[in-house]
């Protein structure tokens, strides 16, 4: 592995790109499909111990490197320390599914629905997508009830995947319950709330310009410049000991202090992770709490989710509230209900209609571009919103992950991935026409 | 800190040395009480961020420093890759307790029992001596059902604690239950099981002798020697990278490779953790099973545990089977109704009664020694075995942490806790009597 795809492979690996046009060079010339890049197929990790092989290891972060990141997404706590969100010590609310043999058809039926992928070409079924989009997992619920759910690569309906930058969703949710509870100004400035920020490119910008990402920060991502300022917040966020001689900032919240103005807060929106570390930081300052036991009070818990989720974390034990979650499908599909239902889930209100109303709206468009495959998007409270024609919405992960909500088709659609390159553009023209397509057939249908 | 010091953190950082007689420079002056070493009282990692005295981080392990590992200890995947052991995804199986009441007053009663510490003195009461033994989290069942529950210190219902050498006794039931299958035969060497231990020290063993700890291993525990063994297999179990130019053995296995023998087999028992990773490796090469998918499926989900368990691994992914695991005290009490009941939980048979006949009966007492508040023990299969009237039993973690099986009085007790010194020899004097006492209470009770 060349050293600059080993640079690259780390920053993966510490969920730090969890976004973005990284590729690896395995990716950039033909990647093995995904049935030939199946963990199972790899062998990946078999035997005790496996063959030399076939071990898929930390250092350098190979481990994030296609076709081990298939079995590494998986896997995460076993490379990385890592913070619990827990689901409490109850029993979880069990999803309500279609009745069996309704199921299955509607599985059938599912699968062998045709689209038109964006960039043309042939007719695609439901199934060819899943493989063309290195699917690990898919459910898919209707009016609250469970209609399709498959596990493929590494996942089973007991294990977990990690999300990505599905995590700042997450994140932005929080925030804007905080919000709409009266307990977060969202007008006043970082400043004001976090006055370590200093001088910092952030002091001057409000809550609500962190958690659209409209701030103006000086912050490259040109991955061939080894002092670009991805390589130093990779440096920064490591939890493994530093390097002797390292005088750099440590942890994400050091990084975020020396972080430089660029642009003007409110202008534009533009896609950086340093801003959901910066509304992580603003939760737990107002809260008390890590964003970790945030979650697990205000989701986990009530939601009645039925696997522990777990969060990634800095050299300083603060969770990474920009990428690094892990969670099992179906406490993913839990999520996706809640705010497809307006904060209630299980006949219970969990908080205020008035939050998914305002990430619904998302945020004023002409702010938003440089995402071809979200002609009419906008971002706000680190959703993603499409302003299409039944008014869906979704959180985000690199590698393919989602939860996209319809509200029109009262649909939720959770994906875990393992594409091989970290770029949703390239992924999106098989996807969002494919939910597309199940939106309007689970219209036709019930 | 040290050097020396901060090697011998770094050892139990990994929970290489759970068990022995490493203490901190800390503990051997006066350390703190356990009211004034409470992590809550110190203030660790309180605050977004905490002021940095109040920080704990990884580097050097000084986390497991006391009193910092007042707050480890319920902390360790925060620092440590880790692995799951799953309880699955369905409803747990709630413990029957005591009728509030009856529960209030048992608790009132139980506080205020005394009894004569092994080191003489004057009469202590239970209460005392749980701040004596820096107990963090207490629960003792009477004929199934929970007649005492305290936590303390770092940890609370719904928390997790590092149970450190108890891991071993996890190890050893699940070797016993294969045994009991015949799935696993302990009359054979371990070389007739792994070729690749070649002609190293363990290859002549039994798998029984490899499970009661009578192997004739070199195997040095000399803190002082930077060449003993144990600084050896510190360096090859560390999850982190290794350092510029290591040509030692990675991993727990490669290391067991070329352990060189000393003394006889099956003369007498040696407490070594390495009998543990060796026990697992055999373990794993017999079922195809990690330890801890192993553990899931025969131990945590059918015995409806409420939380995961998980386990520390190396940078090879091997759970640290002589000491890695964390786990929900409940979870321990579970395993403990399953021992005291013969391998029967909730009206289910988990494995053969034979398993827990062999554990009970302990194995051969003039092989014994060296343990003085053990005087008439033994030790099979990774259990203590007291041969006292009760015919206790019993799992130990070296910093106090135990599940303590009492068969005569229909008692399982756990505690986990943290006591300042690695050393249960100074732990027993005021807990065993204390068993003691309370299992004469409940024999009186009910």
């Amino acid at each position: 592995m060349s050293s600059s795809t080993s640079r690259l492979a780390t920053l993966w690996a510490l969920g730090v790109i969890a976004f973005g046009t990284a590729t690896s060079v395995a990716a950039q010339s033909a990647p093995l499909s995904a049935q030939d890049s199946d963990p199972r197929i790899m062998g990946w990790m078999q035997g005790f111990p496996p063959p030399p092989d076939k071990l898929i290891m930390q250092p350098d972060a190979d481990y994030f490197s296609f076709p081990k990141l298939r079995w590494s997404v998986c896997h995460l706590r076993e490379f990385l320390p890592t913070e619990e969100i827990s689901r409490g010590t109850g029993a979880p609310v069990p999803l309500d599914y279609l009745p069996h043999a309704a199921f299955a058809t509607t599985a059938r039926e599912i699968d062998t629905l045709t689209f038109m992928p964006m960039t043309g070409g042939k007719a695609m079924t439901w199934e060819e997508s899943l493989f063309a989009n290195y699917t690990d997992g898919m459910l898919i619920l209707h009016k609250g009830r469970v209609v399709y759910e498959r596990y493929l690569g590494c996942l089973q309906e007991d294990g977990k995947h990690a999300i990505m930058s599905m995590t700042k969703s997450i994140t932005g949710l929080l925030a804007q319950i905080l919000v709409a509870e009266g307990a977060l100004d969202d007008t006043l400035r970082v400043r004001d709330l976090i006055p370590e920020i200093g001088d910092g490119a952030f002091a001057t910008a409000t809550v609500r310009q962190v958690m659209d990402m409209t701030t103006g920060l000086k912050y490259s991502e040109d991955y061939s410049d080894p002092n670009a300022d991805i390589w130093l917040y990779s440096r920064a966020a490591s939890p493994l000991p530093k390097a002797e001689g390292y005088t750099g900032p440590d942890g994400y919240w050091a990084y975020l202090q020396q972080v430089r103005p660029a642009g003007r807060h409110g202008d534009a929106f533009h896609y950086k992770t340093i801003n959901s570390d910066m509304l992580g930081w603003i939760i737990s300052r107002v809260t008390g709490k890590a964003v970790t036991e945030l979650a697990s009070e205000r989701l986990w818990r009530p939601m009645g989710a039925e696997q522990d989720a777990y969060q990634t974390v800095d050299g300083k034990g603060v969770p990474f509230a920009g990428g690094g979650v892990t969670a099992g499908l179906r406490d993913l599909g839990r999520l996706g209900l809640l705010m497809l239902n307006g904060g209630e889930i299980n006949g219970k209100r969990l908080f205020p209609a008035a939050v998914v109303e305002k990430i619904r709206a998302g945020d004023d468009r002409s702010k938003f571009s440089g995402f071809p495959t979200i002609p009419n998007g906008s971002y706000t409270s680190q959703w993603w919103v499409f302003h299409n024609e039944h008014g869906a919405y979704a959180a985000r992960g690199v590698h393919g992950q989602t939860i996209y909500v319809d509200p029109k088709a009262q649909m939720v659609l959770v994906r875990l991935a393992s594409f091989p390159r970290a770029q949703n553009g390239l992924i999106d023209p098989t996807s969002l026409p494919a939910y597309q397509a199940v939106a309007e057939y689970l219209m036709r249908q019930h």
